[in-house]
């Protein structure tokens, strides 16, 4: 809460003079955690955080539903931003998928509960939080589907459903990752390695069908 | 609940004179659902429900984890089961997956709450509810890796790090799976042929890997 000068005395102790929907979204984020999902937060609790009245939330949005999908909507855009920029600094395919790989499970490890949310909302809550994850997975997917195709021509390597293959790694990359938060760190690291293997073998895997003469591309 | 005869008169109406471990069970399942985690459902919920006293929910039951834990680990023998069933059905590689996807999804629009609970309980819930969960997916990761290693000696086919493609090939149809129940009947079945392609290219990834000379197993 920067600096709003005056009007103090005519607001409530405890209760900031304005609020963007930035804090708001800090607020909850903060409330959030490695086993609390947005589905258990309430707008009362959201707006006790945030330091203002509950009906003060509703200028910035409809309901807590709004504000969750607003939350795993900036956590589909940082993963983008987090992967892009893995992507950027790796050349050969195999650093490509280190690379990434590391960068997710960097960003696990630093408690980013933006991410948190992304792995947890699409199983639990509602359908409208589902729909939400589905839609940020399906953007990631894109791009890492075009990524696959990008790679595959620079190395003259087969691929085959490069969408599929796509999902296949993300999905797979995603539950995995999700597991990690409740490991200790050596168990981590294990798991991390665990997880570079697996997306090595689907890519040896859509490389060879691909090669076998599986035709069909989608 | 079968002939108990008498004493009827000294029981409070609603209230059933006599109660099994598996009649709490089953009011639990009969609680869950595709949005309904274990860990939502209260002691007090489930008695009445099964038509007894809190009390004598504790005759069974520590506590309402180890209801939970209970449920869990049936939820794993039974997938275990079908999968089993599957597995003896089907002989050549590719008819194994085919035969086994087909039975797990099968079962879960069988509204099978058990398979459900087992879906979601490794992501929400408590840290005993997901190790719990962890270590029926490790029984049956067990199993499959088993599997996996007799098949590839029948074809004589490589096999690279069999324990690990059974846990990303169970890891990711699950995660697949715990999604299906929120599509409509056509994008179920576009989910599970996917979900064939992506088991078999990671069945194709191992071949491949250990082929090119990954000598490691683990």
């Amino acid at each position: 809460m920067s600096s709003i000068p005056a009007k103090k005395s005519l607001v409530s102790p405890g209760r900031k003079p304005m609020i963007s929907r930035e804090d708001i979204i800090a607020a909850a984020l903060k409330l959030l955690g490695p086993s609390r999902s947005v589905s258990t937060l309430s707008l009362r609790e959201v707006a006790r955080e945030a330091g203002i009245a509950p009906n003060s939330f509703y200028r910035h949005f409809r309901d807590m539903d709004e504000l969750a999908v607003a939350l795993i909507d900036m956590a589909g855009e940082s993963l983008r931003q987090i992967i892009g920029d893995a992507r950027q600094r790796a050349t050969l395919e195999v650093s490509v998928v280190q690379s990434c790989t590391d960068a997710f499970m960097e960003q696990l490890r630093a408690d980013d509960r933006l991410l948190h949310i992304l792995l947890r909302e699409g199983t639990v809550g509602s359908d409208a939080f589902k729909r939400a994850v589905e839609r940020q997975l399906s953007f990631f997917e894109e791009e890492l589907g075009q990524d696959l195709i990008r790679l595959a021509a620079l190395k003259g390597s087969g691929l085959c459903q490069p969408a599929l293959t796509a999902k296949a790694i993300t999905r797979l990359v995603f539950t995995m990752g999700a597991t990690v938060l409740d490991l200790p760190r050596d168990k981590q690291d294990e798991l991390a390695a665990q997880i570079v293997k697996m997306v090595r073998m689907i890519i040896a895997g859509t490389q060879t069908l691909a090669a076998i003469g599986a035709k069909k591309t989608d």
